[in-house]
């Protein structure tokens, strides 16, 4: 209960559900006098949206947004400021067949059960549309920041078995501005082949995203049950169909020997920085001035046109042929929402860290 | 800030540093009339502590554990119970060379640059001792949930390149006694070779720390923030060495497609059940009833004999070769400390989800 | 920063602005399937709004809500429920010769001072005008505790220097109907007659709001910083020109020996009740069982009419002569916003007392 | 539950009971960096405690406390600074005969209700020994605002009937050193004999004690929930015994017009003041550079020597005599804990106030 806010002095709410009236969001904790772009929302909220190329979902939201409150002549006021989403293209009958049906991997079932209540109309509160919400409340983020000098790059960087090559450059991750959010050419177009045989399988794609925070001053992070990957495995792990995160090395340094993956120190132009960063710099949860690195894993969209079997409420076996508008593989759409974690998780740190108490 | 305390409703807060006078915890939130257990509190605390066998700390820690606090009569009041463990063996001397150091991957620098001060001795608030308030919380976790007849295993899955079978049984998982805390004798005989090597190397070994909750209920985690997958990423990014975190079939399922991993409901013995548990036990951030699984994967320890180039605080290189008492390899004296962790998470969403309004 | 919001398990975010669009509030934490009478949140709406009579404010506010969210079949679904009410009476241009204006007893210096930037539109956010939300909120709340046989009654005790009778039963005080809300008909005819000369003389009046909680069950309170009181003091000193609250005996116990005050305990139908009730319901932070009782003191409305002077931003002394819309005493309609900020409270409480983890 | 911390970036957590071990408090928040001084915790200390006169209980408490964490060097180290208060004066045989007895006005009857057990040794946890622990914390808060210019004078305004006057200057209210912490002579002369008479007479008295903040920056406070005023009001009706609590013109203002109470603006030495302060320094809930001022009213002190007819745990009427020890007057020494509370909410304000994000 009452969980839906997440940080402490940037806070958002969300509220709102896929087929409801629209998605909300209230940000409490924004400073004044940050002046607010409103085209740079609506964009953030263009590149997560739906119906925007062939591979995703036809839903045709456009997703245009409202500010509520806490916004005058052009700036934030120190009040809160909420957003509005309304949803215009929601088609409830699409799911009036599913209104006793547990999905295989959805959350229909475990919202049942919990709440004696669901509103099954597109999954209600467990869809990923609330998720327009966030990308609005952390394009806001994002402004918050502007002078910071922090830049957070988010790019697919494996769908399925395609996964792109280690060595590209950070220019090369900044470009990843195709429809597939990947950087390297030759992975996405092997990509989007996946993507389409997956259409005509009526099947669905994994992949990861994989997100790059440049410029992070030194400091970010509260030890230490607010460290900065427990903050961002907390906000993370809050989004639909995620099922892993590492940081730096990651996984792989559970096979490796201290000497191979300690980061040393050492002078660049009389800046502190170490040798390499498996550490994907962050040390104690707290930021050391290096890329913070981190990768994000997604299972595949768990609808499918495929028929699957699987139960109704009173537990009669059916057999479960999607319709419904959806995507086949979601990690493109997913990239502005990480993003959008990622900004929001900063501007939480970043007040946190510039509490200046003389 | 304020940053030391986890969770909501049964939460705690940690205080003490390795080498000040010892390590607390307070419990916020505990209910009236749980009877406590203490042995059961040291058992679990001698399970996480140094100087338990050869291949560990050789620091000595008694960490016999006082009860400040909320107990009368054998039972909990409903008031904050505290337990302190005094700090016996430490010998800050050990690091007086250290003052000046910023050790490779520790957070030396970053607790430096952030605070403007640091306690040097033996990592202070950021050493994993602080870890031995948190198992003696996590006790008293299961204890309120003893009847509730949910079951936490853990274990180690792999250390180094030593990894264990897929196919153990519950049974043998659960059996994870000895010193390695690793169910399958063969791997176990892997890695304790590997360690041993690792200790003549003066090198140090990551590895992974997997976990099955057993007979969780139905129900629990809290939609959107508080799911239960996004308060286990904050708990367990809380712990030193941690770089990455997965549930169910975690970051392999970003290679698959949904109808590959996509669970299905059944009936068995009238009860619904998925065929597969690629979910690990989890759907919309709320626990379906089957087994709950991650897995943990910690990088090898920092601190090795082995010399490293590094830099002073001064920005003048150095080569450093520990002495101090460290362990080649933390991953098995992690796995009560994850347990525990599981266990605050559990209580916490167990009280959430307990809440009777009517 | 981050301010907004009330509560811990029954968690209500406001926001919103006087003369802005709208006015909002989001219930986090409202637990599933309670039903939700619509036309009930109308009525204690309507109780609050302006234009209601000749002695409150002329702005004609509809004061119609929009349900945005969290409900599904006219039931709480666990997910936010979200309010909306829009501003339909607005006159911003009302407040333009006050764009620079520090109005005394008001917030203006104070917001400017603060956040550099004020929104003088009404008052903005330091206008009553958001607790709008509040008494929708309340109403919900309410409705929560629709089975707890608790009932909630407030009523104006004493207007200027009119002040009713000790000795009213809870009979009269039910019955305070009239737009006065209060509960002495001879009062009520004094109270009248001062405000009317009041507003002939372009003045305001304070006043004080009483309040008894009825048939709280016993236990409902969490000690030590969240004790009933704490939680009301809190809540309660969130509303505009609350200058005093009591509890019980109040004040008047400052001038008492132990002997003329202490609440001696007695059985009556064998149920456990003080023979006093100086406590006022509360003992330790905890309700007893008997009626919880407090009042309120509101200074007077700080727009009047009559010239003021006072000073522009720039710090020149000017005669301000309010024009605008407001109430010559507040009083009235701060009954069903005490009444509702009771009910947020004793929801939150409630839901705190009521985790039952066996 | 979870109810025993208090403030949001500068928090304690409170812990302990009035006959176990001792008194605890962690301060998590507190900035690194910042020069304890430790004799000067201990001098608030001495304030509060017990013992001290032949007018308070005859506890013989040394309230000799220890640091736990968080220091270092002398330093506060940016990790929780903890502070333990060892009991060592406790009698809990005294209150044996108090196991079953419901004593008026106590938490007895309360605690044992809502927790279904009840450490009755002293009141356990109701006891308002647990301040001890409050008025450390505090005297570290005032010692990060050292270099803020902010002054807190709180002394008693009135004990039984005796009232100072009110023209009393603040260099003399700053005076008020005696026992009594009265600070005009003639009525404390009054108090002191009216409390010799209650001791003859076994009974106890009621009284005020009045703060005024001095030099308050402009600006503290965060609308709308965590407004300056609702801060304290929920730390002080936090303390045992206080009944009521008023700002500024606080009840009084009730009875009066708006053209009677508004403080108008004017400059004097080119600052913004107002003419007179029936705001009590607060406007919307934020410090608007004035003095800061409030009452708050204490009950009697319940413990009496008086015999009272009252109930045990099965109802039967009984006849209680306290022996025990106990204050007559509890006010003088609620002086000290008033103050180190607006401490506390200071420092919590000010870090809030003082979050610069660019």
């Amino acid at each position: 209960m009452a969980s839906n806010s997440l940080g402490n002095l940037f806070k958002i709410i969300s509220f709102g559900e896929s087929h409801g009236s629209g998605i909300g969001v209230v940000i409490d904790g924004l400073p004044a006098n940050i002046e607010i772009d409103l085209e740079q929302i609506q964009k953030k909220l263009d590149e997560r949206k739906p119906g925007s190329s062939d591979i995703v979902s036809p839903r045709k939201e456009t997703d245009q947004f409202e500010i509520l409150s806490g916004l005058y002549e052009g700036k934030s006021t120190g009040s809160p400021l909420s957003i509005w989403i309304p949803n215009t293209d929601q088609k409830p009958q699409d799911y009036d067949k599913l209104k006793n049906v547990f999905r295989p991997s959805h959350a229909d079932f475990t919202y049942l059960k919990k709440y004696g209540i669901r509103d099954h109309r597109g999954g209600g509160r467990s869809s990923a549309r609330i998720t327009a919400g966030w990308v609005a409340a952390g394009a806001i983020a994002e402004q918050l920041l502007k002078n910071s000098g922090i830049e957070v790059i988010s790019y697919v960087s494996q769908i399925y078995t395609h996964k792109i090559p280690d060595n590209l450059s950070i220019e090369q991750l900044r470009e990843s501005k195709n429809p597939l959010r990947c950087p390297h050419a030759d992975t996405a177009m092997s990509i989007q082949q996946s993507i389409e045989q997956a259409i005509k399988d009526k099947d669905s794609l994994g992949g990861i995203v994989s997100t790059q925070i440049l410029n992070c001053p030194i400091g970010l992070g509260e030890p230490v049950f607010e460290k900065f990957q427990a903050k961002i495995g907390q906000a993370i792990f809050s989004l639909n169909a995620v099922k892993g995160l590492q940081f730096g090395g990651g996984f792989e340094m559970s096979t490796k020997k201290g000497s191979e993956v300690n980061d040393e120190w050492q002078t660049v132009d009389s800046q502190f920085k170490t040798k390499t960063n498996f550490s994907g710099g962050l040390q104690g949860g707290i930021s050391n001035g290096m890329p913070i690195i981190f990768d994000v894993a997604f299972k595949p969209v768990s609808t499918i046109g495929k028929p699957q079997q699987t139960l109704d409420t009173a537990g009669n076996t059916i057999t479960l042929t999607a319709s419904g508008r959806h995507d086949p593989c979601v990690v493109p759409r997913a990239v502005p929402i990480v993003s959008a974690l990622t900004w929001l998780v900063l501007a939480d740190l970043w007040l946190m860290g510039n509490i200046k108490p003389n």
